[in-house]
C-alpha cells in the first residue's frame, strides 16, 4: 500500500505547523509541491522552505507539478471548479503512479486547513474510490480565519453567538438577521464594498503570517478605502494578496 | 512589563500543538492551569502532560487555579456567562499579580483555538484595558471543527458554499435556506434531536483526538440514536464528553 498525507501547513507563518504535520513531513519520501503561475511562485517557495526547515533528514524528494489552470467565467463557478477538480484528479493519479513506489509515502502540503475552501480532500476521495491502492490521512492546519483572529487578538464570536463563513461571491447584500458574525474569504473581486453604509465593523488581514502581513480594523465605511489601497500595495510588493475579514454589526448605542 | 501568552493547544490530540505554541510554552516561566470540578479533572491532566512533554527545561512553574463556577439557568445564558467572565477577570488579575514577577512571562493554555467559544481573549482584553502592566499575544490552535473534518476526511464546504457555526442553544429548527453547511458545538443538551425527519446527513465526533474518540456518520435520523448511546458511553468511560457535528442536506436525488 502507498500512503498519502494531506497536510495543513497553516496560512503563512511557518511556525503554525503542528507537531503532527512535522512528523508526517518527516515520514514522507516524496512531497508534491504545486506551482500555479508566476505570481504565486512565492507560495511554491514557502512550501519548499518549510520542507528544508522541518525535515530532519535529506532522503526526501520534492516533486514540482503544474496545477491545471482553472477556467474563469463565463462558465458557472461551481461547474468550472468541478471540472478543474476532475483534471486535478487525473493529475494526482499520475503523480502517485509515477513518483511513488509501492509502500512509499507521499504528502500534499495544503495552505491553511485542508477542510476549508480547498479541493485536495475532495479530489483524493474520488481518486481513492476510483482506483484505490493507497491509504490516506488528513492532518489539520491553522486556517487563515484563526490566524486573523489571533493577530487581532479577538474572539470570532460574542457569548452564545453564531459565525457564518462565506466566500466573497456568495456574500449577501447585508448581514442576514440570523447571523451574528460574518467571516469573508476568497473575495478577490471586492464584493465587500457592497456592505458599506450599514453600520458595520471590520477586522481585516492580508497575507497574514508572512512578511507582507497587513491588518486593518475599524468601522467598515472608513476602513474600506484603506483596505483597497493596502490590497494594491501588497499585490505590487509581494506578487500576491489573500485577505480575510470578520464583520459584525455596530450596536446602535456604539455608533 | 510582564508578558502573557494565550496559547491554543488543540482540541485533544497533543500533536496538534504548533511549533509556535511549543516555543511560547518553553518561553513561559509560569503556566496557569485551570481545574473545573471533578469530572473535568482529565482536561487538567492533559494540560500538565503537554507541559511535561514539550517543555525542554524544568525551570517552569505550574499554577493550578480554580475556575469560578458559572451559574446555570434560570438567568439568561449570555448574562450568566458575562457575569462569569467578570469573575474570571478578577481571578486572572490576581493570578498575574501574585505569581508573575515583573518581566516574567506567563501562559494560559486554551482548549482548541482561543478565538472560538472561549472567554480568555475577552477577559484579558478587559483586564488589559483596566489595569495594563502586561503585553500579551494570542497563539492560534487547531479547533475541534478542524479535528472533526480531518478525522472524517471531509471538507467542511462544497465548492462555493458557506458554513454556519452555531452553539447548540442557538440551533435553528431546520437548516436555514441561506445556509449550506451547519457546524454545531456546545450542544450538551442535545438540541440536535430537533433536526430529525428533515433529510439531513451528519458527521459527528466526540472527544476527538483523545483515547476515547468516537466518530459517527450517516443520515441524521439513523445516526441520532447511536450518537445518544455513544455520548453516554463516553461520559461514563472518560468522565467527560464534548462533541461537534457537521450537518448538511441530503439532496433529493440522493435520498
Ligand atoms: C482557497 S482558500 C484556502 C483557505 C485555506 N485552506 C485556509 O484554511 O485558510 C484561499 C483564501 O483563504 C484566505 N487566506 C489564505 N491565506 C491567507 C493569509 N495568509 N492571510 C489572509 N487570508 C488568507 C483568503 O480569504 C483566500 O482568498
Ligand atoms: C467551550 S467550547 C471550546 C471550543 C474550542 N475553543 C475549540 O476551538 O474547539 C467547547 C466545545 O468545543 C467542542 N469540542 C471541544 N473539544 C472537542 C473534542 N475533543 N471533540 C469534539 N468536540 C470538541 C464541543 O462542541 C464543545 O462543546
Amino acid at each position: 500500500m502507498k500512503t498519502l498525507y494531506i497536510i495543513g501547513i497553516g496560512a503563512g507563518d511557518p511556525d503554525h505547523l503542528t507537531l503532527q504535520a512535522v512528523r508526517a513531513m518527516n515520514a514522507a519520501e516524496v512531497l508534491f509541491i504545486p506551482h500555479k503561475g508566476r505570481d504565486k511562485q512565492d507560495l511554491n517557495q514557502i512550501r519548499k522552505q518549510l520542507c528544508e526547515r522541518v525535515i530532519a533528514h535529506r532522503d526526501y524528494r520534492l516533486v514540482d507539478f503544474a496545477m491545471p489552470v482553472r477556467e474563469s467565467e463565463p462558465n458557472a463557478y461551481s461547474q468550472s471548479v468541478a471540472h478543474w477538480h476532475a483534471e486535478l484528479e487525473s493529475t494526482y493519479g499520475d503523480l502517485i503512479a509515477e513518483h511513488l513506489a509501492e509502500a512509499q509515502t507521499g504528502a500534499f502540503l495544503v495552505w491553511g486547513d485542508p477542510s476549508l475552501y480547498d479541493g485536495t480532500i475532495r479530489v483524493l476521495t474520488r481518486l481513492h474510490a476510483r482506483i484505490g491502492g493507497f491509504d490516506w490521512e488528513v492532518i489539520p492546519g491553522i486556517s487563515s480565519i484563526q490566524a486573523l483572529a489571533a493577530r487581532h487578538k479577538i474572539p470570532l464570536n460574542g457569548i452564545g453567538e453564531n459565525i457564518l463563513i462565506t466566500p466573497g461571491r456568495k456574500l449577501p447584500e447585508s448581514i442576514p438577521d440570523n447571523i451574528d458574525n460574518l467571516v469573508v474569504m476568497l473575495d478577490s473581486r471586492s464584493h465587500l464594498s457592497r456592505l458599506t453604509g450599514q453600520h458595520l465593523h471590520i477586522h481585516w488581514g492580508a497575507n497574514i503570517g508572512t512578511p507582507g502581513e497587513e491588518l486593518i480594523e475599524g468601522p467598515l465605511d472608513q476602513a474600506w478605502p484603506r483596505i483597497e489601497t493596502a490590497r494594491q500595495r501588497i499585490r505590487e510588493a509581494q506578487g500576491w494578496v489573500m485577505d480575510t475579514s470578520l464583520i459584525r454589526r455596530i450596536r446602535p448605542d456604539q455608533r
